[in-house]
């Protein structure tokens, strides 16, 4: 089912020296999703299915928490997601990660797409999910990942 | 002097843990450049100056280059950048850094903006830029940034 597109997203890309198996594998299964994104990852990972994030600080206190649906899984091709709850900016939008190979690489094209306007969060944002492909690369090349809580912090919103 | 703005923008926010007189040295400065975005910076940091980046791979051969005019330095408040040499995509591109004070950061707001479009280029950008706004908020932090060649690569384009 095609929406309207809006204009404002966050795009990104990485590089990850491995099979494409394997990180669709990080992407499409609860397991990998907690070992990259956050350690608090509930849900069924299958088209149409729902997941549950959660933040946590380090003492263990919540400070946010996400659903998302699955929209559509191409096995090593495409993994996407639409958010139902969450931060208002967040709600209705998508999150694509598009997978190809090229040379070593498995390329992963990354869209946050449908945000309304582009605002200060936005921005905050596109920093925490460079933070988190990075550690979803680390992940599938050395087998550890930063998900949160222990993620990298880059500003006074987290 | 006001440009139509294009919409594919790059933007990312980052908290830095220091006053803004020591962000703010760090982006206008040929000095502060070198160390967080590459060493083979040169020129004159002033308005109206022009500046020479370059980016070379650790046995020293050049992958790429760059020049950019100085638009603006309003002091402790902004940086503006205009790409006038470099990848055809950039030239004529704008970069912003906008700074301001909340709690102990000085925060940035990064703009790479008036890109004719969204292409694969762009995404690989942003994901540097992230990379590289994490090494300027090392450097003002620690006294350590890791500029180009010591940057982090993240795909098979760098």
């Amino acid at each position: 089912m095609e929406r309207e597109e809006k204009m404002v997203a966050i795009n990104h890309r990485v590089g990850i020296k491995a099979p494409v198996s394997k990180v669709y594998e990080a992407l499409s299964t609860i397991d990998g999703i907690a070992n990259w994104w956050t350690k608090e990852t509930s849900g069924e990972s299958r088209s149409g299915g729902n997941v549950d994030v959660r933040f946590l600080s380090p003492d263990g206190k919540e400070k946010g928490s996400m659903n998302f649906e699955i929209i559509e899984l191409k096995k090593n091709k495409q993994v996407h997601w639409r958010f139902k709850s969450g931060p208002e900016e967040w709600i209705e939008t998508d999150v694509v990660f598009n997978l190809s190979q090229e040379d070593d690489y498995t390329i992963v094209l990354f869209s946050h797409k449908n945000w309304r306007e582009l605002v200060e969060f936005t921005a905050h944002c596109s920093m925490k999910w460079a933070t988190f492909l990075l550690s979803l690369k680390s992940l599938v090349e050395t087998g550890k990942g930063k998900p949160s809580p222990n993620d990298v912090k880059i500003d006074n919103w987290n």
